[in-house]
């Protein structure tokens, strides 16, 4: 994987199968993004096994339940680390009437399904996409929902990179995204990397770009979406996409379908997490307000379905935006 | 004067009588905004001709002359700045007939004259400003126009300082002011020095504070405002009056009249200047973005008239806001 903290100063991968460099990964962000933490989580778990060296099966089991529970313990709140590290332990449990050595490849099987199953729902989303976008348009997006954070395409960078490969000519402006700088520091240096014409900007400066019409449509990620179709998504997500209705620029949510959370109703009912002051007053390395000033620094929040165009995941869109498009797109019996 | 350069870090101050050290303070930003460039220049040429031994005052003439050219560039660009040595260079002319040392004198008071109006001028703004403010409100800020730009209470925050001396209980929310964070460095700083409530938000949260229902109302400052009310204002403010706008929060603009452009029709009429990369992709002492990523980084916005509430200068205020009632209210005939 790659360190994801160095960038975008060093490109640097870690290539390991040691449990405890895995979980201190996921623990400081080297690998970050929902997707991409849930498949280094199984990766983990397979890892592990496999030095385990027994001719008795139950021995193995204990190993994924312990290497599980330890991983689990590494970020206590990115759902899809809970999700894959449970398909792990239900891999095990379905194979143990197997040997270890059949059982070890189960798991390694296992852990690269959860990553090629993720690939392939980028890709999904991606071609849904990709009909949207048009030869010569400009994508505004922000934060990071690309390559970085998932297995391959990413989910509202995926249409950027599927037309792309369609042969039409897609431009991007990136929201640097304050506090973290994911989009300076991840979603232009990918897109750099990938050849992909890219402006990075201040996010105070979508308003002007949309103003000066440079903009074709918005594509952003999402951290969970409410049945209702209201979508919590980092902090200045709401914001863009006020600026998008009130400029008539679409505004697409683009993220795979398990990111929809039927059981919940609507997005105020979605909490917002506060980060630490320190990311806003000295996030890089020097102060750059008064020691001692109050700062509120949500980690997200939350965009209502009506100002959101269509929610694209991997099985097609849902516009307009409701709980009853959401469901009928995306199989859930209502 | 403040050497704003190393705010908030340190509070430092520059005492000095020497014309090159106060060159060099404008051209490094040690001093910043409009009317605090003009001040420190008046009184530049002030302190260049007390240090002329002479019995001659045509060679004191010639010194203000010289004095103006050397202050004159350090920023080109600063309209305050030539205005004010314009008005040190008509002093001398007009006291021509004076001898050296009435002369040195009557160029002390107009330097002095120079600070002492800019000072009425903002409590004449932060007068008519307060009468908006209710006790207990919230006033939503972008960038500096506070005391730090200005002689004393500053334009935009005038208004905060005056409240809040009467009694009123007031609380602002300062955008950090991306790229160079003066909202961070110097409004945060400012008012908690002042003992104001002030909360630091990244820029992308103005939204998000609105949305909650924490903004009474948005005050701001202008670089330039057009015949027709058109403002423009440091990157950002066209966002921040959009959401405003939706909100249904009223958004103030507020500034010293001779910022009002009456040769100027329309905002569109307004070049706008655009910003070294470099500031977006290692402002903070780190590289912070890839290299040789595209930036577009434009120093200020333009606000339609139509989302302003009311323009308001040290000589009222102006709603709703049109050519008319600039001019109505500011004394220019039509």
């Amino acid at each position: 994987m790659i360190n994801q903290t160095l960038l975008p100063v060093r490109l640097e991968y870690l290539e390991t199968d040691d449990i405890s460099q895995i979980w201190n990964a996921i623990k400081s962000l080297q690998v970050r993004g929902a997707p991409a933490i849930g498949i280094a989580a199984a990766m983990g778990v397979a890892a592990a096994v496999q030095h385990v060296e027994t001719d008795n099966t139950s021995v193995l089991l204990a190993k994924v339940d312990q290497a599980c529970a330890y991983l689990s313990s590494s970020r206590p709140t990115a759902v899809n680390l809970f999700w894959a590290l449970d398909r792990m332990k239900k891999t095990a449990l379905k194979h143990a009437n197997l040997d270890p050595t059949s059982l070890k490849q189960c798991l390694a099987l296992e852990a690269m399904a959860i990553r090629n199953e993720d690939a392939d729902m980028c890709r999904k989303i991606g071609i849904h996409g990709a009909m949207i976008l048009k030869d010569g348009d400009t994508v505004l997006t922000h934060c990071n929902a690309g390559s970085l954070a998932t297995a391959e395409y990413g989910s509202a960078l995926a249409p950027v990179y599927t037309a792309t490969k369609q042969g039409k000519k897609i431009s991007v402006f990136a929201n640097e995204t304050r506090p973290l700088l994911q989009g300076a520091r991840l979603t232009a240096w990918e897109l750099q990397k990938a050849g992909i014409n890219v402006t990075l900007i201040c996010d105070n400066t979508a308003g002007q770009v949309m103003k000066e019409g440079k903009i074709s449509c918005v594509m952003v990620g999402a951290d969970r979406i409410a049945a209702n179709g209201d979508v919590a998504n980092k902090i200045g997500t709401y914001s863009v996409a006020v600026l998008a209705h009130k400029h008539k620029i679409p505004f697409y949510v683009l993220a795979p379908s398990s990111t929809i959370d039927f059981k919940c109703r609507k997005g105020l009912q979605i909490p917002i997490e506060e980060r630490d002051p320190s990311e806003v007053t000295c996030g890089f390395g020097r102060r750059t307000a008064p020691e001692g000033i109050n700062v509120y620094s949500p980690a997200f929040d939350v965009t209502p379905a009506r100002l959101i165009t269509a929610v694209i995941t991997e099985n097609g869109s849902s516009q307009p935006v409701s709980t009853r498009t959401l469901k009928r797109i995306n199989g859930v019996q209502t």
